[in-house]
């Protein structure tokens, strides 16, 4: 493994830029827009007093998560799926992984009868929407359960967060396993996996995929380190953001 | 009229600061982030070499616009068109203008058998989308020419851009008529109007419309005034910021 | 300008005949049958004591419209829209502009918490279809409204009709403005304006469209008087239906 | 079985007052604005030269329908489908049934590669609408083809019509049978029948329902002989409409 | 007529192999798997204490239907209707005659405010897949009801059911009237009818269609026999597998 | 962990009753009716000679698949997703992994310019249905290319299949470790994993999903093991199916 490797200079188990804007909408009541390299996604967080119909009376709060990608955020125009007038599958399965990912770090009894809707939306595309999304989502999230704190409409001695949850991909690239792929590097990687990862260091979600040979449990325990480093490092960039 | 009549402390004839942050899209052949106060619309232009298939042929190109908002551009939470499985009236409506706007100035023979689609997505909303939009597309319009010539799709010594556009709101409130509504002075507006004009000052599109009393020629008029005076400015800018 | 401009034989400033068949239906509260010419639209009011939930207990009642056209009203068929799955961007623009006309002449107060609902179904469309039917539409509202009095749903004493409401399309073909214009006419217009007009003769909306060259204010004053007038003698021909 | 027994005044084997408007529609190829009763139909029949790509090259022609009906043409307001996003089972039944009755009196080679798309909209229902329909469509159907036979789209020689067809309603109601139900009856009768028959007399189509009990042999004969009387008769009116 | 007319060695008026197995599912309160020699049908019934909102407090039950095909269930694959995002003509059409068959059979206010949902899946289709689905989903119908009346839903003393329900395909192939066609059959079929029969003998539906040439009313009575008798054949069966 | 830990009797690392119905369907070209249990999904895999537009020409096969269930399959009826108008997120997501896991295992350039669409309907679940209709989907594949084999679509030297692929699902229960969950195990799992393994085991996909409380590497190493120990089991029980 060279320092060579990789299109932008990054050594294997480095991290792209990660920055994190706080509190970058008007309206909302939690805000992030996050950036991993060239990846950016506006992760809003939306609070309203009261759960759906199906949760009502249960003393318990709902946590859900929306994930889409402006038609132009790729390097090619994708149709709107609002014109399309379905979403698509990929949408889907990332909007249910970031709501797994944010629910897996939250008591809903310490919630109250609240629900927060978190959006996340790609602006601009580069590897790893949904790790970006993830990360930047936490964010946001908290400052909603501020913000709901503050409103009173969350008891004061309540603390819905149980710990933080960042993710990062990682894959296997001509044999070497690296951290946090761009877009070029994604489309070359033969094993493809994304970490979900507690500020504690335990994994809420793991999917590795083989996209071009099946791969062993050695080289998954190397994906797996990566990626809990990783996780470990935006843990850290979440908790600046947040002090 | 006195200063105090605008919630931020504008003057009737003044619009909100306007900011346009061209090239904002590492993807796009032409993009431009603009600002009208808090209004944040992301403009994208893509530019496809050949025409849709009903227009092949004609040595024509087609110019197209889509306008959406983010489900939390606004002060509530709406619901994702994608997920209703269908796209409402208003944005259907404010596409349609938006495309008209730009076909307006481009001469689509000169643009060649080429298409651009131009995506105007409301990252954040503060009254005036559809005017910052139009405003912001242009610029991002105006790139995608540029690079389309870059790389040959565009004859040399063709000029698809006959003029430059722009927009902006108007309205009375409390019986004066007021340029560049914000959100609060929009829901308040007893007639509402957009205008569209060409940088030499010539009308695209007019829309009046009376919101609470029917209105006469003389407010009509002074709407008008108004809005072919703001327009002028943001050509201006337009210009500075393509320059 | 001179007689010979028109395909039809009328002179700039002549609206096409003009009929207006009150009651059409047998079932509506409100109906009528109208004619620019070859242009047919049939107009029914329905009326529902109670309002949508959103505004109940608020003392004020609704008035919306639909506007829709039978798949050979044109030259050549259109799939529906149904079948599509869909409405289209111009249907959706349509219906709301009418909702908006009426809305203007209604006093929502007076009408108490009742819903009309006005539906617009092109039969046969020969241009102006959207200013013949909110010109029916009028009538038919008329008509339910009375009906909405007889059955006691409104208060003897209350007047939720302010005014009255017709729409009228005016343009300008090689350079001259002409009145309700007939499609062979609008498809060469350079320009394109549909305005809404109250009896007392104030404008609820004015909607021009530079579908050529740009427009200048000159030309801009000339269609909105053409309208005003032609405004005014659909008002009188509303008049003498509902007499 | 007395006059007394049908609200209108009928005796139980007459039909109600049928007309047809043969050419109601100024841009259709066929049309005809049928009504039996307060049930009026307008039927179009939109002629194309060609065929849907599944039938290219087979040397036969294509003869369908559509069936929908105006959102007031019944007591009550029903939804748009195009709103709604989908088409109803009904809507769907009925279309099916009219393309089946209509292709039955069809020779396709003799039409040649032709479409023939035949729409059926209610514009006011009073029962029996999809007999009215079939009814109406004929005469449109006729009329197209002899328009494609005037153009030189159907040969000279070619016969594609080996028949007329015509459809009506029966049913029991208080143990009488009953020739062409009005709403009022359609909802009271035990056993609804629509029969689709030829003008020579054969059935196209018979679809029995027992609404409230089952029915025997013995009075589904009655209903039988009752339709084809009735469509006797509209074959006569047809044929005089023709004419 | 010989018995080498059919292609599976069957004499004309003579039933496929037919069996019911009752209790497939082990989650449904009532199931039947029917074969009609290849036509396999996957019938459930879902039972739940309640009625729909609009039928609330008359104290009468509901009984509906659904039917679809697998993908694959027919010689090649179909499109599923979830991806087209719309359900068929022919599955709506089918779904409306299943539910008014068994509706035909049951006494709504001995059911009491209960909801029965019949499911009817073609797992496999060679020919009367409506037919099949009818006379099984009358033994999941029945095992339904008597979990109703176990679970004290429904009353001791009330017998919903007021008679049983089969239906056949019967149909003329080369002049010979056939009983129960199997898909070969029926694509060569010039005349199809499907009866729906009581166990009484009674008709609940009959749906004769011209596939080919119109047929006469000695043709008709022809197909009505042959219904009748395999519907008295099928109505054994059913009891055999209830008892 | 006792014998008693297991509601059905297994012990921890003990798969329930599978067996494996090869052919069921007599239309498919390839098919199994597979049982987890009392988890049945029937699976077929239609074969077409060509591939999608967007492959033509590159001399590569096509393999996807579509997941569903039947409304009744669970313990409560779920509504149609024909009928509702969309697939919904969790059907979206298994048909994409079960496609994954079976191009895994086929090599596109043998399969040659072919087309595969493997259909996974469950008929009754009971936990694991994403991990049965893998394991059967991968029967009828090898029995579709044999078939494709046979027609000669596929050349007589080429060999598609690189692998078998199986999938079981793996748990964490009260903190033991358990194989091929059934659902009420699922539903109290508070680690819930899905491993796709090769025949040589080779790990296709891992997807780990947190339901309680985050887990640590140890947990996750334990219900691998689990999971490749189960797919080997399966592996032998789909060869000798194959065999």
């Amino acid at each position: 493994m060279t320092d060579s490797l990789r299109a932008d200079g990054r050594i294997a188990d480095q991290l792209r830029t990660v920055t994190i804007e706080r509190g970058w909408s008007a309206h909302a009541e939690g805000s992030a827009l996050v950036s991993f390299g060239g990846t950016k996604v506006l992760c809003t967080a939306s609070f309203t007093n009261g759960v759906p119909r199906w949760l009502t009376g249960k003393g318990k709060g709902w946590v859900t998560a929306e994930y889409a990608m402006l038609p132009r955020a790729t390097n090619s125009r994708n149709d709107r799926e609002s014109i399309k007038g379905k979403v698509g599958g990929r949408t889907h399965e990332i909007s249910r992984l970031i709501g797994r990912a944010l629910r897996a770090v939250v008591d809903t009894k310490a919630l109250g009868e609240n629900t927060i809707v978190i959006d996340c939306d790609v602006l601009q595309a580069d590897g790893g929407t949904r790790t970006a999304a993830i990360t930047g989502a936490y964010v946001a999230l908290a400052d909603a359960i501020e913000w709901g704190r503050s409103q009173k409409f969350i008891a004061q001695r309540s603390a819905p967060l149980v710990d933080s949850v960042s993710a990062v991909s990682v894959g296997i690239i001509d044999g070497t396993p690296m951290l946090d792929l761009a877009y070029v590097e994604d489309v070359r990687a033969e094993t493809d996996m994304n970490v979900v990862v507690t500020g504690r260091g335990l994994f809420v979600e793991v999917q590795g995929t083989a996209e071009g040979a099946p791969f062993d449990k050695r080289e998954l325990d190397a994906l797996l380190e990566l990626g809990v480093n990783g996780c470990a490092q935006l843990r850290d960039i979440q908790a600046a953001t947040l002090a």
